[in-house]
């Protein structure tokens, strides 16, 4: 299984980019606990939700919310310091979506859901914090407009199902997976590697 | 029941006005899709949410978000002469709006919800899927604007647990009711038929 | 258990919002009964749909739906009234916020959560039909950057929790949290107390 500190490393990381949106919206600080609880457990709460597997995790772990609180607040004191450690973010990012990812593969599969539906699940675990994040802030998700985060959340969910059905060792998957999407992300801020975009122009 | 190629017919005509709204929004290719997915699947799977009913759809019928982002990926393609055919997509969309809620109505129904659930049921299937879609493309949902819509959507519902009360049976049910939602629809559409609008002023 | 009537009255008062809110964006008539739904009922709902305490509500008390409408529809013809009574509108409020958040807290209780959980599902049934209010009219929700409002709700939870541990009785209970609540709010309001502000500038 992922271990665990990594995924609380993921909700600690995904709450400070929470906490970073709230306070580009002007909010109060009570804004930016409940968005940084919003962008940190709210994938995880959607899969939940959508795939009818109850409960969702902080219900069982109310200490995640103890985490984010402290992240967010803790994150309104050194956020003016935070153009400078922009690089060190984005790398404990890409840790953060690495370990959404997997841990949302590995809990539908533990709870009996199809492969597919697996995927989507990592999916939906590793970037719908974060759009519920934009949401709640009035703005247009980024993930999908952004460089590539989406597309490696779906891939890595797909790697991660693949190397499980070759029945390579969940520790090896684990590690190979968390590499490979960390590499992805890495890559992609580099290069601004992006996708196409579709623009319609609007008739009114 | 439902012809099931009457639901799928649905789930292609709105991924494709998904991919519309996303494309003017200038998103990339994977939030076209996205969104398409939830434009056509997003209002079956909140009913599904909120009266418990799960499996939600795409999840016994994952081939349903093939379709869609097939659907999704042509119309990045063929966007560009829609204004053309405009005419006839809104035909095909008032199909699909009487799909969803003759589909509604009927799941609701084989999942032992009462009569008045199931027409609010129906609406749902009906119009939050669009709802959906104009959240996260960050605008007021048309639906609560618009022509009629969500009126007529709740109209049909109705109209089809009435007949359903009477005992006629369920292919002239279905014809019936899917002939009344289109008609309303055409002609709401072509006379610019509207609800009142409420005008509250902002004392800000 | 909270008397049914403060339940009803709170439910009618955030129905009232819930249009206005809808005016402010010219709804049609439909789109003002939809919002003024989703005000007053979206809170409980997203609870009993975040822990798994299905049926919510308004299956099992359409009626709540029929409330909801008929406050909507009457607050279109007296909402030009509204500014010189907004003192009392805001009374209203404060009081209907301790019903939901009451409501919310029992409810969990009885639903066999613990206690921890049962405070935030107090909190999300107060604020949670705002925040889905504001988002459905494309508004930052008001809760995260006005006067004291998720806080208090938060503090009345905690309050009911606490004095239910000590064996107050139920009646007493609801009557001193009600009044806390209620006090909490006019006072935030009188004196525009409110939380410190996280600003954090864009850097774009």
């Amino acid at each position: 299984m992922l271990p665990q500190f990594l995924l609380i490393f993921g909700i600690c990381v995904e709450a400070i980019s929470g906490a970073i949106a709230a306070g580009r919206k002007n909010m109060d600080f009570f804004g930016v606990i409940l968005i940084a609880c919003v962008a940190a457990l709210g994938g995880g709460t959607l899969r939940d939700v959508l795939f009818d597997t109850y409960p969702v995790s902080w219900v069982n772990h109310p200490e995640y919310l103890v985490y984010t609180s402290i992240c967010a607040f803790s994150t309104i004191f050194i956020a003016r310091y935070f153009s400078r450690i922009m690089t060190l973010f984005l790398i404990f990012d890409a840790i953060g979506l690495a370990s959404f990812v997997i841990g949302g593969v590995q809990k539908s599969l533990a709870d009996g859901l199809t492969p597919s539906i697996a995927v989507l699940s990592g999916m939906i675990s590793g970037i719908c914090g974060g759009m519920l994040r934009d949401i709640l802030c009035n703005d247009i998700p980024l993930v999908l407009r952004k460089e590539l985060y989406a597309i490696i959340a779906l891939g890595g969910a797909l790697l991660f199902i693949t190397l499980s059905h070759f029945h390579v060792t969940d520790i090896l998957n684990v590690a190979i997976t968390l590499l490979a999407i960390f590499t992805a992300r890495i890559l992609a801020i580099s290069f601004h590697i992006e996708i196409p975009k579709f623009n319609h122009p609007t008739h009114k």
